[in-house]
């Protein structure tokens, strides 16, 4: 896909809350249909933070959008992207607004990304030819982030430096490669077997507070009021 | 991708040998490097006629040619493809050659795929939102031809009456669907886990003289030379 696509557009790093998230969720949740609320409590019930996807400057807007996909209907929580010179650009017609329900991080230099990795307690494995790890490992891993590279480049040398080990899905074939975003849908799935979701109380509802702002049109506004009318 | 795109083109069947495999070995061989001769036995060995893979209309030439891909990297031989009155289209920046190391079986109807899966021992697994079995349990079966199908419609009608089984990947988000060309690298490389190469001699020895054919510039001319020397 190019990038002077019309129909592609920025990534924008996840939405900050408008007010506490217990009062996001007084103002709206009231709104949203039984289904929906339901809905929402067995996503976030199956969300993890265990497996984070990083996207180390993916070019192509379809991939970056099929991995956020996969991130979301594997229950990934997170998904962290390295700035490059050129902005993350999505494409809506493939991630079907996974970019929405994934939360995207946005770090401005490898080493930066890194660091807030290691600082949540994740260790880091990038793709390589002769990996070591396959993607059925990735799963006994406690807490991997599984770097996904450029389309042609793949991943920088700098976050191959940096990283704590590598991964290879094992190929059989003529072909030397998979796509990328093939290739992150295994991984993901692989690395999400026999994983439930894993947030704490607090997680849980600012996670909700999101959900519930991403699913009432003009939310905004509408806990806007539900604050000045609770100042009165 | 668009099917009026210039990149694209008709998928052909697998190609016809010029003369009985033994020939075209004999004619051939000699000229490839060992290097190649080696990553085709290599190739060949790893391949497995149990698990076919079946696209039932699908559109979108990435996608047909991201399938076959992932068949050619996980070990798939065959890929059966279900007539519409539009013709398969591929896209070559996205197969990488797989069109060419896979064997492409072309039927003009549902019924007629049918009858040649269930002949040769195949049992049928269609996509359904409901799936029974999970993509590791497609590992277990003897020999699941597994069925893809198009963007918008999914399986056809038809062929998911005739059926024997359904199978769907486990979603835990908001996103209902996967991209089909993610479901199929996700089902396809859970359906080959565990299984190594199982072709006999016959099928070996034809596997390699198409390798041959399609690992030599000139082929065809050749082996005609070879076969009127052979006549001399």
């Amino acid at each position: 896909m190019r990038r002077d696509d019309p129909d592609t557009f920025q990534l924008p790093d996840t939405v900050t809350l408008p007010a506490q998230a217990r009062t996001v969720i007084a103002a709206l949740e009231p709104l949203l249909t039984e289904q929906r609320r339901a809905r929402i409590e067995q996503v976030i019930a199956a969300r993890s933070s265990a497996v984070v996807a990083v996207l180390d400057g993916l070019i192509d807007p379809h991939n970056v959008s099929a991995v956020l996909r996969s991130a979301d209907a594997f229950g990934v929580l997170d998904v962290h992207l390295i700035d490059r010179p050129e902005p993350f650009l999505a494409a809506p017609r493939i991630s079907q607004g996974a970019d929405r329900w994934v939360s995207v991080v946005t770090h401005n230099s490898v080493e930066a990304c890194v660091r807030a990795l290691r600082a949540r307690g994740h260790r880091i494995f990038v793709a390589a030819v002769d990996g070591v790890l396959g993607p059925e490992a990735l799963a006994r891993e406690p807490a991997p982030a599984i770097v996904f590279g450029n389309e042609h480049a793949g991943v920088s040398a700098e976050l191959r430096a940096l990283a704590d080990g590598t991964y290879a899905i094992p190929m059989r074939g003529f072909v030397q490669s998979l796509n990328v975003s093939v290739a992150a849908a295994i991984t993901l799935h692989a690395a999400m077997q026999g994983r439930p979701g894993n947030l704490d109380a607090q997680a849980t509802e600012e996670l909700r507070a999101r959900y519930c702002l991403l699913s009432v049109p003009q939310a905004e506004a509408i806990v806007a009021e539900y604050l000045r009318r609770q100042q009165r």
